[in-house]
Formats: structure tokens, sequence, C-alpha cells
């Protein structure tokens, strides 16, 4: 099997909720049924979202630097456990030669083809949503995109940096904004920040949902020849 | 902050709990707040207790080829979340300059410090009881230890192996196990064995636990200068 790499602690809370995806997904019976991955946490990568929303310190480099030990500690590919810093996909592919993982290509494709032609809800933190990230991989895929305006955005925010800092999760804030998107005509929902599976119960959303965290990890483990539970 | 290493997938499950440890023990408000952390799951490491016990293939050189990993990562010191693992833990110190944590000794060094002088039972994986390793360093904290007979310890381990082969862990042989050593004497019992804290509620034990995941991440944490939670 080969070597999952994963540029993770964007954050933290969310690159664990990602390997422990990792396993969930994985059917194995013994310890080596699993594919290995090495996993860099870099907590210290500056915020994506205040970078590209609020001019505050360019990570770049340090996306860079964190995809390098990886590649450097034998991985064959780098997945990203965070939607935000797919803003900066290029730049961290110009310095591997390893493949790198792009979820947000991947979560497009997954709704397109289980529900083709869709009006698409899409939460997302403020820099992925100013980015156009999901809006561009959506519509490039023949799909319709709700996204909250400024005010109920401002609120996602708010409830995803609360997550950040080790809140339960569950948050009236989302289910608002989830409502809100459904009444525009949202008939399937994407998770496209990776706090948002730890706060949002996909049964009790009202239509379908897409997690990105999870296409993401059935994606590696696909590629690193583990056995993919259904 | 410093970075913990983590030498892991020993198995996959345990080593994705120990990541959720670290964050949900760090008292954080944004991602920068958490330590950075670069984790090995490093599942091809052949089995320890089937090594031990049953003259299996030897993990030593993985054991070292993965903290060599960690280390050329540029980690300040290395956690092992596998009891068994610290079989070896001489042999993988020997190969690297940075600190490498002794998680059976931290334990039970915590169990000394909460219920001195306590009888003191332990669930662990066969390969860890047949070494020795916690009753060694229990007895050098003044503790007395009750252990599994032959017959319970068979049963602990296929518990083990389930969970490790993604069971739910909830396994009436564990609370068994765990009466008996009960029954015996036991005041405190300690999980010496990471897949352990995936299937043990705590409290649900009727005497006190203490999982020596839950110490080795704390005592990581507070390597690293993370504020941890009380």
């Amino acid at each position: 099997m080969r070597t999952i790499g994963v540029l993770g602690g964007m954050g933290p809370a969310a690159t664990a909720h990602f390997m422990e995806r990792l396993v969930v997904l994985c059917a194995a019976e013994r310890d080596q049924d699993y594919p290995p991955c090495l996993a860099y946490s870099a907590s210290q990568i500056p915020d994506r979202t205040t970078h590209l929303v609020d001019g505050g310190p360019d990570p770049t480099a340090d996306l860079q630097a964190g995809a390098r030990v990886l590649e450097a500690g034998g991985v064959g590919a780098i997945a990203i456990p965070c939607n935000t810093a797919h803003a900066y996909l290029e730049a961290i592919r110009a310095v591997v030669e390893v493949p790198v993982f792009d979820m947000v290509e991947l979560a497009a494709v997954a709704v397109a083809t289980a529900y083709p032609g869709s009006s698409v809800g899409v939460l997302a933190a403020t820099g992925t949503v100013r980015l156009g990230l999901y809006q561009a991989a959506l519509a490039a895929n023949g799909l319709a995109v709700e996204q909250p305006d400024d005010e109920l955005q401002a609120q996602v925010m708010a409830a995803i940096r609360e997550i950040k800092g080790g809140g339960s999760g569950r948050d009236l804030r989302l289910d608002h904004a989830i409502e809100v998107l459904r009444k525009r005509g949202a008939q399937v929902l994407v998770l496209g920040c990776t706090e948002l599976p730890l706060a949002v119960d996909s049964a009790s959303t009202g239509i379908p949902v897409i997690d990105a965290t999870e296409v993401l990890a059935r994606s590696c483990l696909e590629w690193a020849g583990g056995a993919v539970r259904p």
C-alpha cells in the first residue's frame, strides 16, 4: 500500500477527524490492512481566511514547507483537509513532485455524480466563499450554487471559529444557515469546510449532504490501495 | 511551541483517537494555539504481541525507521501510542537524538500519584502482559498488580483485535475481565492498551480508571507548551 500524506492542522480538530475517517472508512481486520499515513498537523500556518479576506499574514510559504516535510518523509501523495487552503493549491503543487489531491474538485464531482444538475447549497469558511472556490468547481460540473449572503456568512464563520476553539459544534447558527439555503432552493448541501462535519448532523439537514472531508478520505484510501467500506 | 512526534498506527484507530485527545485536551481558541504535531501512522509495522508471544516477525527495525522519519521531519520528542511497542523502547531511543516518552512509566506514576499504595487492575495486550511491562512499572512505584489469568487474557486480546478491525469496541468480554479484576481486589484500573479507551466506558467500570493514552496526551501537550485543560 502507498503512504498517504496529510497536510493538516487547519484546524487540528478537523485533521483529527479526517484521520478518524481514514480509519473508519477502511475495511480492515488487522493494523497492517490500513494504508500508512504521515500527517502533519501544522497548526502554526497563518489563518487562510484572515489572509484572503483581511490581508493577514500569507500562509503560502508555511503550506509549501509542510508539503516538503511530508514529501521528504516518503508520502506518495498529499491530501489537505482544509478547503480554504485550496486557494493555495497550485503554489503547494509547485514545490513537490508527488500529486496533491484537490478536495474541492473531488467534492464537486461527487455532487455532480450523485445529484446531476441540482442546485447546491454550500457551507464554507469566508475565505473559500470569497474566492469562489466551490462556485467555480460546481459551475464547471453543471451545478447551480446557493451561498449565504454576507450577514449569514459571518454567522457561519463565527460557528467555524468556535469549533476551532474546541466548541461542541452543534450550533443554531448553522441550522439557520442551512434552513435559509434550503428555502432558496438548495437540493443538496456541501460541507465545504472541514470543521463543519464536526458540527452538522447530516441526518437532520432535510436535504442530502456531501461532506468534502469524507470524499477526500475515500479518494485517499482508494489511491493508497486500502479496501474502502461502501 | 514545540512539535510533537507520534509514532503510531499500532493500531490506526488508537492513533486517530490519540490525535483527537491531543486536540480535545488542549485549551485553545485558534488553530495556532495547538502545538504542531507530526504523526506517522506506520500501520505496516509487524504486530508486537505476535512477535513477543508467538515468535512472529520482529518490528524493531520498522519502529526505528518510523522514529527516524519523525526526527528528520523536525519533531522535538516522540510519543508512541501503543503500550506493547514499549517493549522496544530502548531500541527506538537508541536511534534518535530526540527524547521518546515512556507511556508505561508515565501511567504508573499517574496511578501512584492519584491512588498511592493501591491494588491496580491492568488491562493490556498479551505482549504487554507477558513482558510484565506494567507489573514492573507499577511495582517500582509501590503498587500491587492484578492481571487476568491466561484464559481471561485471551478474551481481552480477542476484544483488542476486534477493535483493531473496526469493531464497535463495547465488548462483554472486557466488562467480564474488569469485573474479575475488581472482585480480586483491584481498586483502580489501568487501560494499558491504546485500543481500550475506544471500548471501555470509564464511567461504568465501578472503580476509577487511569487511561494511559490520556496520560501520554497530557504529557505531550505540557512538553510542547500547549495549555492543558484540567
